[in-house]
């Protein structure tokens, strides 16, 4: 399609990148912009799928570069280094985003809506109430489910009350019972059943010297620390494959509950 | 005051700079904001002290730098060439703009608002209105005399449909005429009695040189370019002197009416 114009989040994809690209394509549209299309930079994540299978939806296109003048719109990143290949000669008209601004400019004037909240769908929220647009079951579920991802079930120290409010009303749309099918959610991004030992010890993991100690530190995110701990045995026996490979004085393995940052610690010695 | 969150715009202020302080400030304070103060980077040009006049007040204070950890929010500007000493290490909250982004960077999210309006106080009457706050008289002159200034009685290029709707509203509310009060406004700035002929001839004025032949091109703006021609004398009398006194082989001298980009050229040999 002809003077089509791309709307993307950042590399790396997350759940508020993919779906606030989803959304914003649909807003422009309401808004009369038919030439809209949505894509994506990476692969999408555990999560974003479980949200995209939830709603029976395939994910939006993948890109990896855009032309010279082609025209863009950015959401949940306005950071070069975060975006697509080619961003610095491409034609921005809009950016909506939560983050600070940094190594980023532009030619020309544009459409440009940062706030300070948690989530970038909540700000794409507050401008479909500022525009007196419909919100349908899909877009609520889009965009709650971001901001569940985001503000980590509004437990994160990002998370404002514009988020809270948003979510609040989104749950209504969506016909979703937030704590329900957050966990649902949550658990899927974290679901480390796929793994072996040996890969969730370097899923996440720091080699470290000090003092000529030899020691490496490693997490893993979860939303259910018993759940893992099932496999301690398996985890215990992978560490010490780990500090004997190589040559460790110890091995320290953190399992973070993400939604209240309470983490379970095992530490094994050589 | 303590606490106290500094607004303005860029230096060498003009009158959206001017009158965008102001109304962000009253703004912000209609929002519970009551911690904010308008300042200025720079003297204040004839054409604002006109619409200050009008009103009967007295122009912000000046401000030359701001310490670290400064709170402020930047209005009609981003670039921080264009912005005050110190702005780098300030804590920038919001930006309300309607140029390109450059220069521009904060180390924490913040509230961005850029719109490509003609003016960055078409921006603000559109955050009155979305917020549903009452405009007063003042707030309605200062914001249709920074749109009249910014496009020139909505004529420069840069005018939008935005720019065109909010002076209509606002003039309603302003009990103005906009032509009759805008030419009045745009008159007052280029006012041009208090310069001498050789004045005049120097206030925009470059030198070039080009194969041997040496000339200036110099320029001043009005309204009314019969009103300057009636000093047509005193011009080329100092012209003459201009020649003479910079061994210039000729000197062309443009009289640009801003309302319809009209030029009077005077062109005198050596």
């Amino acid at each position: 399609m002809e003077n089509q114009v791309l709307i993307f989040g950042h590399k790396n994809p997350d759940t508020d990148t993919i779906c606030s690209s989803l959304v914003k394509e649909i807003l422009d549209k309401k808004m009369g912009y038919e030439n809209r299309k949505a894509v994506r930079l990476g692969n999408v994540n555990k999560e974003t799928q479980y949200i995209l299978n939830y709603l029976g939806i395939e994910a939006q296109d993948l890109i990896e570069k855009v032309e010279e003048g082609q025209e863009v719109i950015l959401v949940d990143h306005n950071e070069f280094g975060q975006s697509v290949e080619g961003i610095e000669k491409a034609k921005i008209l809009s950016v909506t985003d939560h983050h600070r601004i940094a190594n980023f400019e532009t030619a020309e004037p544009l459409y440009y809506n940062a706030k300070p909240y948690g989530c970038t769908s909540t700000i794409l929220f507050e401008e479909f109430k500022q525009n007196g647009l419909k919100i349908d079951k899909k877009e609520a579920i889009l965009m709650a489910s971001a901001i569940i991802s985001d503000t980590l079930l509004l437990k994160s120290p990002t998370t404002t009350d514009h988020d809270k409010k948003a979510l609040e009303e989104l749950a209504k749309i969506a016909e979703i019972d937030v704590n329900e099918y957050g966990l649902e959610m949550l658990k899927a991004g974290t679901d480390l059943d796929d793994f072996t030992g040996e890969q969730l010890v370097n899923l996440d993991a720091k080699s470290l010297e000090k003092n000529g100690v030899k020691f490496v530190i490693a997490q893993v995110n979860t939303v259910s620390i018993p759940d893992l701990l099932k496999r301690q045995e398996e985890l215990e026996s992978a560490i010490h494959n780990e500090i004997a490979k190589k040559g460790l004085d110890f091995l320290v393995f953190a399992i973070t509950d993400i939604l209240n940052s309470n983490s379970e610690i095992l530490v094994l010695r050589k």
